[in-house]
């Protein structure tokens, strides 16, 4: 029997954890990740596109734990009733291939992606930051605030949707936890005094939901929502002002804001900030950019983290999702044995 | 929630159907699919190789479904009580990225190979052909037997396996069903009058369990276990007298008996026999050999022809595996609505 921790037992478990120790403590797991990087069977992810959105299967491995996410985007879902991202994942043991964890990972998604944008924004916000501009507050914004806040102390939110219902969604989600919202009348207004940018966008485009003349200088930039070919948020003019950060470059080639930008835009992945090896900010006037397309090695924390959280717990319950004959050369005995069922 | 066949849903709907009918509605399907074989999405499949054995993800897509499976080959494993090969798969909607249907696939895989084999030999084998000799004889053997007999109605068996046991185990599942199996004293003497010889076996090396001498003309070979880089079954000497079918050419290449021969060595794909294309046996005389590696096509037809076969019976239950906030744009609800346990 595998464990599966399934939408109604990861709602549980994070509203009875609460959001930021989940939060924390999926940071404090990433880090932990990020710093052993070369560990990791990294590879791109594998994916199919269609006119309408995406299908990704994200693997990786650490030679003893092998993690594999299916997520998938469509950005016009939600004018059916349907989330742009749903996700699910499996953990398997490397010495036998068994699957050992399967999860629900459209929250747990949600979870990771915010927890990966508080862990970078503190290795390369300025010092202090403490209002954050918010464009696109769709699912992914109230974790992205969360995060912040759990991690970097920022309560102060100027968010801007070209969605007026999503943008007071947020405001009457956050608020009641103690968030200063406020609604601003444009992306410019949104972003006017930020110490960090967050852009969380959905279209399958190449957009401009942030312009060069609103980044100021000092302000780190963290960008979500370019995370697919042909889909990105930024004014390309950005980029050269900025030092950029990632995930898995080869990746973020293709997939991420850089994709507008030649070869010769030099980046620096990460885990070489986390790990010491390579500097992160290094002036207060910097621009600092997280160019994040979202990578497997998060969703392997992510899953690892949960495992451990909810293992003996009611939020995991046995799934018979592997065959288990009693001589394990004699599969076909299992049909003999199965008890047909009457009616 | 998603439809779910586990393991025990399998085992009833395959008893209660019959192994010998749900074999003989795979082929039926996979003859679909593979005769629209330009339809699909083909990729190589993605693999994670260690030291005891491989992971795999066989994703494929014919534009309006996507599938995909899991599954792992770890030859040390029965000594350990656990299979070489387990297997779980998910369909999903193209044009909304949900998915639609989960299911175990160790014993699916099983199936499914076994009507593959069965549905080329139809293809490729000479007609009239009686006896087949079966080398290895672990848990994927009586699913080829079954196979065979439905499509080609072969029930003479002469069988070897390095293990004994394994052999008997063969031998009191499939006697009992009519078949006449006979335990052979070598490899040789198994395949001394085979019309069609099987081999599958599981270690993950360039094996020779089948010598070039053993192979007279007129014979089909349906070599399943040489299925990975460096894991063959054939000796390289039989490569060029045989008209060698495969199931994707440039997976086949790196993974299957061909992997041996230089890229001289010319193929067919099984798909354009299937659709008329290209010629299968051209005579009586000649050596066939479907090069089975497995791909992403077969897992597709065979977790579609479950769906629809097991659609509103009690083999497949809910799984609550996505999320479905009331508004889509406001995944934070579902946690404020998780109602959270008591103790």
């Amino acid at each position: 029997m595998v464990p599966f921790v399934d939408v109604q037992g990861m709602s549980r478990w994070i509203a009875e954890e609460g959001p930021e120790r989940v939060l924390l403590g999926l940071v404090e797991q990433l880090e932990h990740d990020f710093r052993r990087w070369p560990a990791f069977h990294v590879v791109e992810r594998v994916a199919d596109h269609s006119t309408r959105g995406v299908i990704e299967l994200m693997p990786t491995s650490d030679g003893e734990t092998y993690g594999c996410k299916y997520v998938n985007g469509h950005p016009g879902n939600p004018a059916l009733g349907l989330q742009t991202v749903t996700a699910f994942g499996v953990l398997a043991d490397v010495a036998t291939g068994y699957p050992t964890f399967l999860a629900e990972m459209t929250l747990l998604t949600a979870l990771r992606t915010a927890a990966t944008s508080a862990m970078a924004a503190r290795a390369l916000a300025r010092p202090g930051a403490a209002t954050m501009a918010m464009i696109g507050t769709g699912s992914q914004a109230e974790f992205q605030a969360l995060a912040f806040r759990a991690v970097l102390g920022i309560d102060r939110l100027a968010v801007w949707d070209v969605d007026p219902e999503a943008m007071r969604k947020l405001q009457r989600n956050l608020e009641p936890l103690g968030f200063e919202v406020r609604i601003a009348t444009s992306a410019a207004d949104a972003t006017a005094r930020a110490d960090v940018i967050t852009t969380c966008t959905a279209d399958k485009a190449n957009a401009t939901v942030l312009t060069d003349a609103m980044v100021r200088p000092g302000v780190h930039l963290n960008a979500i929502g370019g995370d697919c070919p042909g889909k990105t948020e930024l004014d390309p003019a950005i980029l050269p002002r900025a030092a950029i950060f990632v995930e898995y470059e080869p990746q973020t080639r293709v997939e991420g804001e850089i994709q507008q930008a030649g070869p010769e835009v030099a980046v620096t992945e990460l885990w070489r900030v986390l790990d010491g090896s390579e500097p992160g900010r290094t002036s207060d006037d910097q621009i600092t950019l997280f160019d994040s397309v979202g990578f497997a090695v998060e969703d392997f924390s992510a899953l690892r983290y949960v495992r451990e959280a909810t293992r003996d717990t009611a939020h995991a319950r046995a799934l018979d999702l592997v065959a288990a004959p009693e001589d394990p050369k004699d599969l076909y005995a299992m049909l003999q044995a199965a008890p047909v069922a009457v009616g």
